[in-house]
């Protein structure tokens, strides 16, 4: 039995005394702890090491108090259990020597086993969930195939992905034909994480917000709903799609049993959106927790009075940034711990 | 009297036989006459050399002919002129080797004599509108203030601008001094600007989309409605908020004459957004002019058909790209010209 289920009756729909809250990013970089980590092993080190991944995951439990854990671990790596070779770069991030570029080079792609590929976030899970002892659920991940597509075929990050967008809109065919290996594989690798323990498994559409609401319907959104309907008896399924708030009156039917909406759009829109009959998460703006901590405490409570306690995860509407004061990210979590309406 | 004046009756919102046509970033880098100018002379040298920038902005109305002819410039020249050193480095783009850190720096910026600090800009004007012949209207644009300040915090280009956002939320009084500055010298600007024979001016809020719409009403809008208030009545004042659509509202009841929107907008929630009483312009993805011509102009007739032919001028939903074949941005254009409802 799960010590804290407010994550997993949120989900549910559930009624709460108080939202539950965990920080997207929350394993990472603006905690110390994690710093002296990251100078004795690099990034895929750090995915790769079971030990390494565990410790890095419960880490902001015992420091913060978030009511959910996630992996510690990288959407990169379903495309390199796919035989794409990304690395991490300083200063530059993602980095692919030959990004994808020609129907050929699509047909080349297989489709993995990834229990085998990939068994060492297996292994991470396993290791995490004991290590956890029930005290908080586990979240697994997996970026959308139209995001992963986007890294593969850009080759690196990018503010508009618009070789990717280039890629799709004149080769059309071969576009759909990698978004459908990474949707199977991507189909595998979240069913092998439940099978080894997660509670709940989030895709991370974090650039879905780069295509019209049309061209949204025709790249990203038939590939996630896949991933839903294979997903959702097994497992609850949450969809964060960055900037894609016109999408959410789509994705409210699709099965999932949450949406994660950044901060760009009023809890007032996003519940009006998604026709108000689904869990929300988010959506404080990242930077804002560079802010004063008592306005940091009026934005939390100001924040949960307009999406409501029931029916919400108190989130952040993005990753939590490496220069953000511990004691902030504290407050956060905090404010919505001490929450009352 | 202009000859082609179907863009200045779009602002007015007259009912016109086929809606406007131009494209944001037109004079520029898919145009191959425009690759040759640009091998022989760097970015600000093009811009402070008024028979460049005449001959560049009215290359496209000779070999696209498009409806308007837009001033070849940069958004950085406003802070130039407020000696804030912007370079633009190659394979980086907008570079300021010290950028605004705090209280102190923003003291220290004056609010320049514009006439004299960018007597360039005002006979470019002068050039450009005696070659145009009134043959199409010229429009003259600037940056947001949000926007100017964005470049001018973070020093160079960024996905986020987090840095210039926790500059506005740590220090918020010296944010707004800086932004009232900025402001206080683009009212002048422009105006300057509509003197020297510009027919139009637009603002760019290019970055106004990282802001929540809470914090969008702090640190873009109120900075954006004074430029309005200032401008409105020497010329119509078009405003394009990239990522915008959540202040559609507010900025359609603000003096402006037309409101420009991306591509992440449908033509329905754009009309709906802006209360259906205001010009708009857009929003065709820049990416899809990579699509094969028969879709660029079906693309374009829906998308005409959706927002309708008055209170309607056709564009893109950003500047169009580097990679885009002439032939493709031409069949754009031809698509909007030959369009019967």
């Amino acid at each position: 039995m799960m010590k804290n289920d407010l994550f997993l009756r949120a989900l549910k729909g559930e009624s709460v005394d108080r939202p539950p809250v965990w920080m997207m990013r929350q394993a990472g970089r603006y905690l110390p702890d994690f710093m002296k980590l990251k100078a004795k092993y690099d990034f895929f080190t750090r995915c790769r090491t079971p030990e390494l991944a565990t410790e890095i995951t419960v880490m902001p439990i015992h420091q913060i108090g978030t009511d959910a854990a996630i992996l510690f671990s990288d959407i990169l790596v379903v495309p390199q259990a796919m035989d794409l070779p990304f690395e991490m770069k300083a200063d530059i991030g993602p980095w692919l020597q030959k990004p994808i570029s020609s129907a050929a080079d699509v047909n080349k792609i297989r489709v993995p086993n990834v229990e085998e590929k990939l068994d060492y976030v297996m292994e991470a899970i396993k290791m995490t969930k004991s290590e956890l002892d029930n005290e908080v659920p586990l979240i697994g991940f997996a970026g959308s195939p139209w995001t992963i597509m986007c890294y593969s075929v850009e080759g690196h990050g990018s503010k508009t992905f618009n070789k990717a967008k280039g890629f799709c809109f004149s080769q059309p065919e071969a576009a759909h034909q990698l978004l459908q290996k990474i949707t199977d594989t991507t189909i595998m690798y979240l069913k092998a994480k439940v099978r080894s323990g997660v509670d709940a498994v989030q895709i991370f559409d974090s650039w879905g917000g780069v295509l019209s609401p049309a061209d949204y319907q025709v790249f990203s959104w038939p590939y996630i709903q896949q991933i839903i309907d294979a997903l959702k008896e097994e497992a609850p399924v949450i969809v964060f799609g960055k900037g894609c708030w016109f999408a959410l009156e789509e994705m409210a039917t699709s099965g999932a049993s949450a949406l994660g909406v950044d901060w760009t759009i009023t809890p007032e829109n996003a519940r009006a959106f998604s026709n108000r009959n689904i869990t929300l998460q988010g959506n404080f703006d990242p930077s804002r927790l560079l802010s004063p901590i008592p306005e940091i405490e009026r934005g939390v409570k100001d924040m949960i009075d307009r999406f409501g306690k029931d029916k919400y995860i108190a989130n952040l509407g993005h990753g939590i940034l490496p220069n953000i004061p511990v004691e902030n990210a504290q407050a956060f979590v905090n404010a919505v711990k001490n929450y009352k309406s």
